[in-house]
């Protein structure tokens, strides 16, 4: 966080000036001069971005390692990127936050989109959660963390450095706490539910704030229901159907851990009796649950990403249309059915398509309600279209 | 409405009979055999639609006049389309609308994708609107009427036949109050703006309900909020920024009419001195506040179809970076800019882009907070995608 003069890289020919000046966040390996003394710099070091004419095009972050070279961090050439420098972008951050939900349970910082390249911060009440996903945010935890307890408040600081992108950055696996102290799962209310999200335990166990519009909208479907919530992780869909006022909800996932999680939440809610659980694979689960003849009135699936790239785009897409065609005859007459993917690489036509062959193969046709995507604290940067990756459809059936 | 065997019509080779089965609604004229005995039945008359190997596929309705010759009414051949069976589909939408809306104004019918081809029909209270754009509809217009009566309990039924696309049906513009009685505006309430809906004026003054989500997301970032409702029609997006806490909102657009309704509309909220308007070219008056130096904390654009068709999709897309090149100005710093598009041609991804270049035009950054399309009582047809005709995009200034 010296204030020496930064070094000075620079775009080959190859590079999309013209894109970066607009705002478009990166640049890719082969559109820079990558000398020997540029190679050499360390991973997340800070550096003035220059175009071949050497007009200064900003402060950036380089890391050799990465197929992204360079990470656009401030517009202005003479930007210092300090604590005071990363205090603004979370106060930035926050008042969106602030202004959208009643409580501090949120996404603080989304990465590009919120000015932060590579950074992820979720807030749960007095506990913040960091994932620096990119080298230069590895380099500045520290400050990083300084701001974030000076701008919000938060007593504990946890950095979860497990992310699959880290890999990318050449960032090894850590999960820390910085500062305060982690004494067992954190109550999220959302939507009117609880969650229970154990912030050291991972993917498999933690909790996801973009679907909470898509909560939302279920638990305003949910009211009298009978609601079936595959893949249910800590209960995401299922218990806000609770909150909405379903009459019952059946939680699928083949996670244990997760599934006390969600029964958990619901003992917090006072729903514990309208709660059931069952441990499985989901395609197994849903073949059992046609072949028991079980009706719901308000069916959900969420998986993980079954295209998480473009080689798996087709195989993705049958897996999706499975999960519709296992899915649709388990609705009652009149009765909704949840389509949810985040694979990046299954783009909205494409999954409406692959969702909607799965219901017709299931023997039901269907009225398409609503079409949601991650909520306002997972904000997109405008040139970076594919930040784009929750999709949830909301069918409802015609017969 | 006897049951006199209905006519045959026999779908000819090129057409997509294994799309229809898989629930297509509708036939191209160029996909039926089209004898003289199919080219003389009446516009709106009900058939059986047959296969090329004469297996039936279900009742239908043809008219020899339009390129859609057939839509599809009821998949099962033996069907009886009658007032109980108008009555049916009333019912089915009707439960989705009262679960979705707790007072009863919403499009209560929104042709194909609520099983009724070509009708729609909007509710406000005790009085509903059907707009019958297609033949069969006309033809059924009585027993329609009656039904509508039956289910919802209205007491008024206007038919309004002023959309463009009867033209392509061959019927004529007709306006008439088939039961009860008009006496002048209707009251609306929606996200808890009043809205004055001037159900006999047509569409300068008429009312919209599909932006009611997209209203309801703005007024959450109103509060306190100077706001800029350009192409404001009734007031749509500026009553509910007031119904949301803003401290003031200037509406803007050409019909003096509009926004009579919508001063009306914000006096009967009590928020008449919080609320003011501006009648003039929309261009010619962003461009005035721009030189004026005018700020607002949220502007919204939500103007005509800038591209209705794939001709106009280029220079449709050059007015709506038009738009956001003079409205991104006008935002205060951290500030928000909706900016909506009705055009079924701008596709989501060339509209976002669009907005995107505007905005950068505009000398300004931002974040996509989130992404809306028409409520849920504007179901789509999963197979018509184009009916997703309505975006609204939510940027929020970086600077």
């Amino acid at each position: 966080m010296t204030h020496t003069p930064l070094p000075v890289i620079r775009l080959n020919p190859k590079a999309q000036a013209r894109a970066i000046r607009h705002g478009f966040p990166w640049v890719f390996a082969d559109e820079l001069v990558t000398d020997r003394r540029t190679r050499a710099l360390t991973p997340g070091t800070l550096a003035v971005l220059e175009d071949t004419e050497r007009a200064p095009l900003g402060v950036v972050t380089i890391n050799p390692n990465s197929k992204i070279i360079v990470r656009i961090l401030d517009r202005d050439p003479g930007a210092v990127v300090d604590t005071d420098w990363l205090t603004a972008k979370l106060r930035h951050a926050l008042a969106l936050r602030e202004r959208l939900y009643p409580a501090p349970f949120y996404r603080l910082i989304h990465a590009e989109a919120d000015g932060l390249p590579g950074v992820i911060i979720d807030r749960f009440g007095d506990l913040a959660v960091i994932q620096p996903n990119a080298a230069w945010a590895e380099v500045l935890i520290e400050p990083l963390a300084d701001a974030l307890v000076a701008v919000t408040g938060v007593t504990t600081v946890v950095k979860n450095g497990t992310s699959r992108v880290r890999g990318l950055e050449g960032l090894p696996d850590e999960t820390l706490v910085l500062r305060g102290d982690v004494t067992g799962p954190v109550a999220v209310p959302m939507n009117g539910a609880t969650y229970m999200a154990d912030v050291l335990g991972g993917q498999k166990t933690g909790l996801f704030y973009d679907q909470r519009p898509n909560h939302a909208f279920a638990a305003g479907l949910a009211g009298g229901a009978r609601v079936l919530d595959m893949f249910a992780h800590v209960g995401g869909f299922g218990l806000a159907a609770l909150a909405g006022g379903a009459s019952h909800a059946l939680a699928v996932d083949s996670s244990a851990p997760a599934l006390d999680l969600a029964t958990q939440g619901a003992e917090a809610m006072g729903a514990g009796a309208r709660f059931a659980t069952r441990q499985g694979d989901a395609f197994t689960v849903l073949e059992a649950l046609g072949t028991e003849g079980a009706q719901f009135d308000l069916v959900v699936c969420d998986p993980p990403a079954f295209a998480p790239g473009k080689k798996a785009l087709d195989a993705g897409l049958r897996a999706y249309e499975r999960v519709a065609r296992l899915a649709a005859p388990l609705v009652s007459p009149g009765g909704y059915l949840v389509l949810c993917s985040c694979s990046h690489a299954a783009e909205l036509a494409a999954f409406r398509t692959a969702c909607t062959r799965g219901i017709g193969r299931g023997g039901r046709a269907a009225q398409l309600i609503h079409t949601g995507f991650a909520g306002a604290d997972h904000p997109q940067h405008p040139q970076l279209a594919e930040t784009g990756y929750l999709k949830a459809l909301f069918f409802r059936m015609m017969d």
